[in-house]
């Protein structure tokens, strides 16, 4: 255990640039805030170092006696290295878990295609694992998936969804040749739950970007174009309900 | 068209005061921001008062037109009424529309049980109208419906879906006598796609708290208690992707 009380200690400013996609680039690690992240990254995950908030190390005693590496800090140096802030007191260089392999994806995919906003990626990997999904493949334009908002907002299932980056049109090309139903939805589509009863695994369920929806290369590759349908006025929906309504109905038909 | 120059004007003073729980009791008015919500208040409501941002007259003329009173503004002054950080050059204070009619619900019908966030609670009227529910009863600990974050996060369903607020034990109970389901969702229920076909209007589905979910009154009176099943290690699911699972399932069963 170490105690660090200079905020321009390089451990600590290791920690902090984390934050930045170039830190993680370089270390292959990302960081985890809070109680229940740093939990879960014992579990199932490889944790690196695990920071303390000095003033509530008893609190945090059941993870510091399973870390390697412990640094402790004082509250004003917690709050440089987390982005939330209200800190929880604990934080975690984690290290990335091995991709997801497209080559060999199973059962049910999904797939986003240039979603942009931290929050919508890191809630579609949580409610993915809920349902049922083996992984998750990701365009280039989408958030990142080890960024501090999307981290917080799987809940957790950062550990445990593996996921793959790349040029998608051509993973997805590749699923289709062996044997993947390849499901897009669009404004307009066919009627989602007409067809609900024929979407069987292997399938990859694509989801577009929040603005302008599924880039012409994944759309003309789809199996199948669909659109939720919307009673009343309503002319979108949000798009990280729109995704669990879409995985859950696949998940159990 | 007033122009206003003054941020101490008692006319923007007034539209200020629709953040407030009070300024809204008072008047009747909320605040909806932004081009989409204006536009939408002209086609579903009653708009009291156009503020436009003087810069951008151009851009708003076709709302202008069809307003009975305009307030033109500088950008400064238009910072100081809306919440958004970046307001969209327009904003307009909006007659809150009659309440539902508990007693003569019918088909399907939302009720939140404490729903804290006006993120979530705005995210789910809009779900509800898309999924074809009726009007949506809330309890007092409910995030205000016509807060301006819940406004936005219904993305126009506000002025739409009908909602009630009140003790909502008495109101579900009212409900169940008149033949009505009341299905709410606790972790450790039955399995809520077994039960899923023999869910049919007129039916109520209650969404517990994001922390305590649904209270003991209403846990006890409830026909149904279900939990949506969860794969992989997730703990729980966001509370408005988990409603609009459950609301769509629902309606399109």
């Amino acid at each position: 255990m170490l105690e660090i009380t200079s905020a321009q200690n390089p451990r600590v400013a290791a920690l902090r640039a984390l934050r930045q996609a170039k830190g993680r680039a370089e270390t292959g690690l990302f960081l985890a805030e809070g109680r229940k992240l740093c939990r879960e990254a014992f579990e199932w995950a490889q944790v690196e170092t695990l920071l303390v908030e000095k003033e509530r190390l008893d609190e945090f005693s059941a993870l510091t006696t399973r870390a390697r590496d412990v640094l402790v800090v004082p509250a004003r140096i917690m709050e440089t290295v987390c982005e939330t802030k209200t800190p929880q007191g604990v934080a975690a260089a984690v290290r990335i878990p091995a991709p997801l392999d497209a080559a060999r994806a199973e059962g049910l995919v999904l797939a986003l295609d240039g979603v942009q906003d931290p929050g919508n990626v890191g809630t579609m990997l949580r409610t993915a694992e809920a349902a049922g999904f083996s992984g998750a493949l990701l365009s280039p334009a989408c958030a990142d998936v080890f960024a501090p908002k999307t981290v917080r907002a799987t809940m957790g299932s950062v550990y445990r969804m593996p996921v793959w980056r790349g040029e998608l049109a051509g993973a997805l090309s590749a699923l289709k040749e062996r044997g993947f139903s390849v499901v897009s939805t669009e404004l307009g589509g066919e009627d989602f739950f007409a067809a609900l009863p024929g979407l069987k695994a292997p399938l990859a369920l694509v989801i577009g970007s929040e603005g302008n929806g599924v880039t012409p290369a994944v759309r003309a590759l789809s199996t199948h174009r669909l659109a939720l349908p919307m009673a009343g006025h309503v002319e979108s929906m949000n798009a990280a309900v729109a995704a669990g309504i879409l995985m859950y109905s696949i998940g159990h038909r």
